[in-house]
């Protein structure tokens, strides 16, 4: 019999943004695996085994979870926001092309969920309205330059920016480097976003722009976004700003 | 009183995919509005009214919302996939910034939900596993000119590139010629996956390559997935083959 691993995205953290397929998900698994803190928002249920794991090891984490489904078992690796981006499906798939051919007949299934730019632009309005991309500032998988040229490329090319890991007290100065590269392209009056745990209690999203944007507003839980030159903020007596991008866009204006 | 109108992301068309937060603003709305077949998708209520209108009227549809939310009523205007991500969340803000003061005091909720690319990319394994850009290949509201020097700027800098919107029977030239932009950038062995109606009863999702990709393979459902010089695709014997994008990445080799 073949096992099965399914690749569940919880969504940003509360249960109003779990799918109602990762929910069954969930309680379909004989086990889950997963970082600690994501494994910590799913209830606990009997009869389903839970295996933990720390920040940093997901090759790790995916080899062990891929052993389990190979005995025949039904497990569950457990993802915050969409396990596809930045996250643990393509983990999943590099131990698979690295591992044994039997993990290559498992039914593999991941399951979408709200990545974080989705949640944190529904807040601020629309500010992924237009042309936009995705990248994390961790140096950690690859070259700080190579960061810096798509920082380049995205900017220049009047793309909206989203930044992934953009600090942690290991990267402390890549999210304010990212804001000098970026400024050389952009004026300081770019709306940027800064959107912390959205969806959980301490939820904080604040509206900003490139030259007064200070890299110490920012920590693990935080997805930046940075606007294109077409995008614009919308203000309102006793309400938040609206940010968006319009739809049309004329040329590049960078 | 002041009206609310919360813009409600559907996810790509199964109920598996709507969030509950979703579900609970359809519920709770007084009045829908959005394009006729996205309604249709949502079971009638009574005492909900629901206003339909067709493909191509977006800014009308806005204004007609905003209009019936400001005489202090609770509307919500439905949308595919995630409405910030080419779909109703900017159009609503355009008619905000250039419509009446009043509509600046409405409570405007934007409510998150699975964008296509998520659906595809969660099908095919992990493309979006790495950095990643989203673009409309309508030149309905930009020039042809720009979208080329996007695509350029992408490729170039080594981005995955989820494309949205790639043809329609008025745009049928542009996905093809997208596909030669990209090809004096990237490899023919450059994995492709052209993904259409994820979640529904006529779901397809293929996975060619970027000197095989043909465009008469996509219509107005489809969302088209071409890697970058990193992305990889991992044969199964019996299964379809996963598509990823490794979270390392050394150097752009395009």
């Amino acid at each position: 019999m073949s096992g099965r691993l399914t690749i569940i995205g919880l969504g940003p953290g509360d249960e109003r943004y779990l799918t109602p397929e990762a929910h069954d998900a969930l309680q379909a698994a004989e086990a889950l695996y997963g970082y600690d803190a994501y494994l910590d928002r799913v209830p606990a249920r009997e009869g389903q085994t839970r295996h933990a794991s720390g920040n940093r090891v997901e090759g790790a984490r995916a080899a062990a979870a891929l052993d389990h489904a190979a005995t025949g078992a039904d497990v569950a690796m457990v993802s915050g926001g969409d396990p596809g981006v930045f996250a643990m499906a393509a983990a999943v798939c590099g131990e698979i092309e690295a591992g044994p051919q039997s993990w290559r007949t498992l039914d593999v299934v991941v399951v979408p969920g709200i990545t974080a730019m989705l949640a944190v632009a529904a807040r601020a309005g629309a500010p992924l309205g237009h042309d936009f991309c995705a990248m994390s500032l961790s140096d950690n998988l690859k070259p700080w330059d190579l960061i810096e040229q798509r920082l380049n490329a995205a900017a220049s090319a009047g793309f909206v920016i989203a930044l992934y890991n953009p600090i942690s007290q290991a990267r402390p100065w890549q999210l304010g480097q990212a804001f000098g590269c970026l400024s050389r392209h952009l004026a300081p009056s770019t709306p940027v976003v800064f959107g912390r745990a959205v969806g959980r209690s301490d939820e904080a999203v604040t509206v900003t722009n490139l030259g007064q944007a200070n890299a110490i507003r920012a920590d693990m839980a935080t997805l930046v976004i940075v606007g294109s030159p077409e995008t614009r903020v919308i203000a309102r007596d006793g309400r938040a700003p609206l940010v968006y991008t319009p739809r049309a866009a004329a040329a590049v204006t960078a």
